[in-house]
């Protein structure tokens, strides 16, 4: 049922069939490189989000450069990342269901795996489980930043669940996780950097409550790829979390830096290879990647080969392109590069990435946790 | 890298790991028989558009009351319903490219395989992987009924690709595709019959000029699960393409009946089983499925088991749920049915169908077209 490779190694890139999922390896190195460049100096430690590449040889790749492991979201992607070599896991989620909590016990015997809660239920289930297994599980508490998703409110709530952690026999108190996603793609600069400033003193406030109530904070973790600047220099945060700046995204691509340009600190590295399949009038083509290929809740990709042509509506497994010139080179045939809206889910999509460097096919790799839904 | 089903056979559906994708078995029958009861007297045959479930275990039990065949959108969707045990296959879709063109001809082989075509150059292509492969080639003119995606004009156009295909050695003409997808969810029934209409004039146009200038169609193939009854009425159209009709999902179900009552010809018989993760708040829930397993493309899923909750955002992989009451069930591990707002891209976000009766896990059955993008 895993789909078999769109490429084989050493082959021109207009050959690989279509749609594919293409990287730029130039680019990629570049942006995994850039990361810690960017906050060298920083005390903070990086721990990027493994949900954007699914992929242990990617995490390894970052592990090489300083990552001192990664964040997964469910348990089969640690499961994919912990068995394909990484050693280290933080679930930035709450982890809910007997099934998973002894999956997830069974990858404690093998790596470092923390955990969130935001609910004495779970600590309840958590410290249950970690003493049937015979672990001591490192959690974290959620701490609600704002997107009012998961997570208690900063303060008091965050103590209360604190102490029940270091309350309960198999658990120890880890940190705080204080992801602020909302955040990431305010447009403005400076929205963002106020929007880390509030979250920074709320988590900042919450550790020092803590503190004065005997209970130390070891990290406190959050950023993305919108934020992560301000996180590392914002003397609070401890983990860097952020994930697409590897590939970057069309809905990335959109913020802004201080002078109200595009933000350029990561370039586009991740794009579906698509194949123009039918070209029935002057201003329509018709590609054969729509919504099994594309992850759209972002916005269309960008038709990164050819100016003329804007994505302008997907079917399930039909793009149309709305042609603006005359000029344009699309012809039947003819293969081009799209810059997805919005990158982990549409990596979610694919089961092999298609390393490509100076137009040739040099990796193959398989994207393990695509669908690891649980 | 296919994920393990998250289920086992007679497990009650409290005990199925979540998200999941479970089929009510016995809504999902009823669904198969209706189809071919609703046209019963009508002579056009049923050729359900296999893009929906992905599963050739599905087509066959199509095929086992009555379908012709399944339809398919990609060749490795073919692939998928020949290896599975389909031997009638129509690709309702433009095939491009040379390494699709070689799989097509090797499975034509095997199977009866049509294929569209909507330009000279793909008849020529066509003609000449034909001939390479020794054998000759059913080919469809797709005709464009509105939805301007592909597809030559109704008339002449389509006139003059039938005759490049009668004209070439190794492909015979086999018919019209005529499909109005933008008819499909088009909300009144009157809208809806007037653009079917439409379409049959089209159509029964085109083919009787075709006929004029001595070129027979064979078949004129279309319909969807929104229009069916107006095509299988129209002595135009000889074979419908239906295919969410087994599922339905929340998009479809917004449709309405001649007296302006959603259409009740069938019913959600596919659901994302969910997990309640969080309950932050009052007003709140966060449910383990998101962007990751449920297509938002068609507007937000259902929340199936609980009227005072509706689906409110997704992110990759939380959904937010908002509470309007205080009398809601929702506890944390509680685990619930999402009706998919769209069922196809929805199915190709999972490897198994858990289908279940009575509570129980009956069935599972591998997605084995899920990803089968090229």
């Amino acid at each position: 049922m895993t789909t078999r490779p769109p490429a084989e190694i050493g082959m021109p890139l207009e050959e690989v069939d279509t749609p594919a999922l293409v990287v730029d390896l130039d680019a990629f190195e570049r942006n995994l490189r850039r990361l810690p460049e960017r906050i060298s100096g920083s005390p903070v430690r990086v721990r990027p989000h493994a949900k954007t590449h699914k992929c242990p040889v990617i995490a390894l790749k970052q592990m090489e450069l300083g990552a001192v492991g990664v964040c997964c979201q469910k348990v089969s992607e640690a499961e994919a990342m912990v068995y394909g070599g990484v050693r280290d896991v933080l679930l930035t989620n709450e982890i809910v269901g007997r099934q998973k909590l002894e999956r997830l016990m069974s990858l404690a015997h093998i790596a470092r795996i923390g955990v969130c809660a935001d609910d004495p239920g779970q600590v309840l289930a958590l410290d249950e489980a970690a003493g049937k297994a015979a672990i001591t599980l490192p959690v974290y508490v959620e701490v609600n930043m704002g997107g009012n998703r998961c997570g208690v409110e900063p303060g008091e709530p965050a103590l209360d669940l604190a102490r029940r952690i270091t309350g309960a026999r198999h658990l120890v108190f880890a940190g705080l996780q204080a992801y602020h996603g909302s955040a990431q793609h305010l447009r403005s600069w400076d929205a963002r950097r106020q929007a880390i400033a509030q979250a920074s003193q709320k988590a900042g406030a919450t550790r020092d409550l803590l503190a004065g109530n005997g209970i130390a904070c070891a990290a406190i973790t959050g950023a993305g790829t919108g934020t992560f600047e301000f996180e590392s220099a914002s003397g609070v945060y401890t983990e860097l979390q952020c994930g697409s700046y590897i590939f970057m995204d069309a809905d990335y691509g959109r913020n802004l830096d201080r002078d109200g340009n595009p933000v350029q600190v990561f370039e586009p590295s991740l794009f579906v290879w698509a194949t123009v399949m039918s070209r029935p009038t002057e201003d329509r083509a018709i590609v054969d990647a729509g919504l099994k290929a594309l992850a759209l809740d972002s916005g269309p990709p960008i038709v990164w080969d050819e100016p003329a042509a804007t994505f302008e509506r997907a079917s399930d497994e039909h793009g149309r392109l709305a042609i603006s010139t005359a000029t344009n080179r699309l012809r039947i045939g003819d293969k081009l590069r799209l810059v997805p809206g919005h990158c982990d889910p549409t990596v979610n999509l694919y089961d092999w990435y298609v390393g490509v460097r100076a137009n040739r096919v040099e990796q193959l790799w398989p994207i393990t946790a695509r669908g690891a839904l649980y």
